[in-house]
């Protein structure tokens, strides 16, 4: 981990784990049925979820005993509980207390120990977990403005890769990174005009949003910069888009949110607008939800979309775009990781939209997170 | 490794690597031909075994000279000698001087270096090796009591877990983790009786045998616990064993000694006992050795058994039961070995023979392993 | 990392990656194709190879901006220069120096950063690079005496080892381990006379070349030493050379020169001269560069030479032979990187050879590698 650099973004380079206290996506909501059982590693904590009577529940994945994961073999024996496979401690998921043990009827040591519980809000078809130890604000708090619009349908997909976490919002915010999508199946498949990078027009400067929540910064691409079309080395042409005027024209406006959340506005079609959550799992991961979001007015529109993302925008833009951009992200992860990247790096001006990020997030997020059993160490 | 605990016990948080000064089995005795040679980690420590003339010595598997395995491609131009596959440095078996260099004649460096050599004892089927710097007492002295009995027979396995040694003692140990156990094969399929758990009875006290050796902890389930064959979650019944009354009642007594031994009496079946040696390779295996033992009055029964433990006992048990006590270790390794679980677990009443073990072994232990290069460092 | 050993060679301890300010191979010249690239690891650093109108160039292969590899997908739009995939940040090929970005024309940062570049000689069919932060002297100044020789014609392989640099010099010039080749297909398929070992003859010293460069030390073999043709135990002879005495001699004078370059003169035949480069990749891999060189007067005898490489050295020697060499310095590895092997080592008189080579080094090497990104931490 990077020390001892002065910093303009202090607690932004100590977030190697992300955020908490912030609300983060887990899981897509049709991930889990009723009864079942899932285990994700979110900053850096491995948390179980279970479906109850519909309503997902969240609770540490580690028994207090003798710490081995539930999610190696969950039982459930009572609805509202869940039993460890290896001693018969058996906690509510209501909160976490130690309420019965199999093998020891009326041990003392029931109602003296309990686990971590989690806030859970299922919205737009993703399940998020509140991660932190303060009042859980409104999930409106911590997504981007629109996301939860009711009149509109999400449908996305997720994975892993193999980077922090800092370094998928920054390749999904950076501007000039479009550069590196130039040959991108979508620009053709979807006929859009994609420059090679920006410009820019002097007709406004970013927006911070730092009053409020969420709290975020909005880079108006379409009014504020002239797209470059041509790209030149020593005053010679080498790259020329062949623009032929009926072409597309997307993301006018790309924002980032606390505590790590994209909107691209539209894209990748001037119907849809994309969300990109960068979920921390451990210091070098993080899971990448990418959900695009369209307005329906009936269940036709719904049905419209569902097959429309199945024939083209996830292979055509979640896939065929984006798998460019986790690409990058993990190749930048060496010199981040390894290289202390966040002291040797140089950026440049249009790196601004970056650096605004990084002091907003480290002066307005509302805690670090350490893992789950920080306290103690090996 | 826990750093700066205040603990109960000190040197067993200390013994990563194992205790030293005491006989562990390296490997059964069917695996070393005469002749042959073996290679083996434990406590840290990487040793060569060959067989001579029926008897097996033990050597350091390592050259003085530049450091390299001599089990890469052991070589042996004369009885009780071992000759480095890469200069020719020739050590005595008997006691690891250099007695000659077959690249150099009359080399000064003949009689002036020596590698470690180790005692070894073969009983019961099984190679001891005595890994530490003090005369080696008695094998007696650091096994079960009735494991060098002569009229027995003893067949058994080995394997190496992904866990530290004493996650697997401590599992061998612990009463309550039979809940584990309680779909296994065996159990209906040898008919056993084997309860959810168990609670106190007040008929006895758990035994420390701290006087003389071997020294051990007993703790006498059948006489001082009732078991438990219901199990309940706040009131109500959830688990209930079918039992017709003609079960089989084994492990009326298990104990465990020092170096790191189990032994159950009876177990798996009313005519035989199960010993368990949980021998440390590194800081995250330990080798896993299981036997068990039959009293025997001729070859017929020795032959009777063997025909038994190939056909029912290697699976049923040793394997159909305790892979799953495999499977647990291994599922604490993560917690025990980098969350700091030694500081962060939370015991129970029942694991009051766990801690007596812990107590008996930091205070009894005649050494802690640092590993054959601890001195140097890197 | 060996630490505070009071030492005869201590810049040599610090060595873990090699000596800087020296020239060393990176690639045959074959493997780079005009307008091809390739990224070759070297002394801890990752350098960038292209051909430019049939001359190799060579530059940091990490872009200034958020680090990551041009290699990952490099991009030539105009002869000289190489543009970063991700923002078009362009680099001269002759300084390092930024001219353009591609995203972003007319950016303040152009001219104000750059990235390190390297010289380069090609000779005798391989690419040399200089790594170091000083004015690269002649390249005769950095191989062997003879391998620079016009009348020449020059062949070879390389492979990765996974060792440390210097265990592969040391492996090469040490006399003794020819006792490990003793069974080699090349000594009865070249009808070779090979020793076990070497007795000093009285005969003459080994020569320290430390003045002028190339600096180095001369082992005479055939002049300084006795063949030891028949080993014994005990006064009791255990292996013996059958010898006709119409084999062939090879090896009789085998020298090390900075920055560590084996020459075996002859080998592995009368009419050829063995060239070893041991070039450090990281602290635990080397690339092992092995070159044949023999006199050519004529065009038919470079074909002729090329026929039989292929044919027969290539196979029988630099495979056959010197496989062994690769697989006894990785059996060091452990014990040299991890057991803090330079303090626990047992030299004996044989290995003068090596500790003059030692001293030699730290005295004279030019430099010590740090790798590239040294200053920051992590």
């Amino acid at each position: 981990m990077e020390t001892g650099v002065a910093s303009k973004w202090p607690r932004y380079l100590q977030a190697e784990l992300g955020f908490s206290n912030h609300w983060h996506p887990a899981l897509f909501g049709h991930e889990l049925a009723e009864g079942g059982f899932a285990s994700v590693k979110m900053l850096g904590t491995q948390i179980l979820l279970t479906r109850v009577d519909g309503q997902v529940r969240a609770i540490a994945d580690q028994c207090a005993h003798r710490g081995v994961r539930f999610s190696a073999q969950p039982l459930c024996f009572q609805k509202g509980t869940v039993s460890c496979w290896y001693h018969g401690w058996t906690y509510s998921l209501a909160d976490g207390q130690l309420t019965d043990v199999l093998t020891s009827p009326e041990s003392p040591v029931i109602g003296q120990v309990g686990i971590p519980v989690f806030a859970v809000e299922e919205q737009q078809g993703l399940i998020f977990v509140f991660v932190g130890d303060q009042e859980p604000p409104a999930l409106s708090e911590d997504v981007p403005p629109g996301f939860l619009d009711t009149d509109t349908h999400c449908l996305g997909i997720r994975r892993t890769v193999a980077a922090n976490w800092r370094l998928g919002v920054e390749n999904g915010f950076d501007t000039t990174h479009i550069f590196m999508h130039r040959d991108s199946p979508l620009v053709s498949g979807n006929k859009l005009a994609l420059p090679y990078g920006f410009v820019p027009a002097d007709r406004g400067a970013m927006e911070v949003h730092s009053q409020g929540w969420p709290k975020g910064v909005v880079d108006n691409l379409a009014q504020n910069y002239k797209p470059v079309f041509e790209a030149q080395l020593g005053g010679q042409p080498v790259l020329q888009c062949q623009l032929s005027g009926d072409e597309k024209r997307v993301a006018a406006r790309v924002s980032v949110w606390l505590p790590g959340v994209l909107k691209v506005d539209p894209f990748p079609d001037p119907t849809l607008v994309q969300y990109e959550f960068y979920v921390p799992v451990g210091a070098n991961e993080h899971e990448y939800f990418q959900v695009l979001q369209r307005k329906v007015t009936n269940e036709a529109d719904v049905q419209a979309f569902e097959d429309e993302f199945e024939n083209k925008w996830r292979d055509l833009a979640l896939h065929g775009f984006n798998d460019d951009d986790v690409w990058a992200r993990e190749a930048q992860e060496e010199f981040y990781s390894h290289q202390n990247g966040w002291a040797n790096e140089h950026l440049f001006p249009p790196d601004m939209c970056i650096t605004k990020w990084r002091q907003l997030a480290s002066t307005h997020a509302r805690g670090i997170s350490r893992g789950l059993r920080s306290g103690g160490g090996s």
